[in-house]
């Protein structure tokens, strides 16, 4: 298993006038958590990306439980409970401040090759750093 | 079951660089439909709100299987397949102008008292529109 | 001067925690405007990308006045006071149901080649459609 | 006069198929900019909300200059160039990493009382940080 912790500053434009985060925008916040795992592995999505790998989602699933707030200080977890194939699927927590868990998540990503678009196996250097957790 | 029909122009901006529309940007979509249908109905969430019910959402599943691009007339099928109680769910079906089906999508909402956001009933005059349909 | 006119729905997920449309979403909605204005034009952005020129904005101004709520129907009129040449200059005026003016905006786009990225004429196709306006 | 630099790292979602960041995203980055500032100078605009002003925007100007990308970690700089009266300007600059100038940006906000939504001066906190530096 491998666990991966950010934190992501809530943004004004990103409540509604529910006056919460709205619900659309936290597979965004998703989305950075999954870049700086990759990040804190020493790879970079932007440097796979160069290197012919698009990384698509292919299923996406929130649980909302709590309300996060503008201004609020996020931790977003990430967990990667199996190495992944040509799929890679990234569970995910968002906490408050006062460690309330406020939404869990799924996401599930397919390798693909960027010219082709046809599914590929996760790239060599990514099990690499990947395996010493698995 | 009652079953709604609206269409959505992608924007440009809602694409990001691998060409397609943002896999976060669906969940807005999923709102332009769920609103569409109330009016169908006769009813406004604009208005609901007014009168003291909010309906944060509880949980959204989406599968990917196509890609929407820029300025795609997309059609978002929404479809209710129970009467709601103190919680709505909502099924969706994203198709571009070929007739392929990009995704498929899910929400539960929860009727919400604006003041105590505590959960309540459906209200009455939802209800009484949709009973013809089940 | 050619003079065009559409409307846009606003999404609650486009509001923020002060109960009005986030001023960041407004350049979206301008693009909804430019783009649908080339389309009444009969010419499509999307087919002038295809066809290697992109459109990129150098400049945006908005003067906000008034606040748009969650599911106003708002008028976006565009409006093009000369030919374009390696620039096109748009302005916008944005009015609610009741016909009052809620921001007053204006961009520059640059004409570009797709592979260079190098400035280049607005293509014929669009000058031969805008010259009978002016 | 005062000068504030913040860091914010570029989204996936906030690109759009021309391979940059979208025009109508750096209203957001400069939200975020202003925030940031505030908070150096020992205040909360969440706070500033809670205690019955709000901040709308009342203009916003923006000329780009260069494309952000992907990943960029960008540099926003803000500057005071004025003491804020009912009206506070900021100016903004954002650079990458290798220092180029992308964009330069101004906003204008003016305060208003959260009840009545009628302007009102500067809070006593805020020109008593501000002070010093003018």
């Amino acid at each position: 298993m491998y666990v991966f912790e950010t934190q992501i500053r809530v943004r004004y434009g990103e409540t509604d006038q529910m006056g919460y985060v709205y619900y659309g925008n936290y597979p965004l916040y998703y989305e950075v958590a999954r870049t700086e795992m990759l990040r804190s592995l020493g790879l970079s999505y932007k440097q796979m990306e160069a290197e012919g790998i698009l990384l698509p989602v292919r299923s996406l699933n929130v649980c909302y439980l709590g309300a996060a707030h503008y201004d609020d200080l996020l931790t977003v977890k990430v967990i990667l409970k199996e190495l992944p194939a040509i799929r890679i699927r990234f569970f995910y927590e968002i906490y408050n401040e006062l460690s309330i868990l406020l939404n869990t998540g799924e996401t599930e990503l397919v390798f693909v090759n960027t010219v082709t678009r046809k599914p590929k196996k996760a790239p060599a250097s990514l099990l690499a750093e990947l395996k010493p957790y698995f």
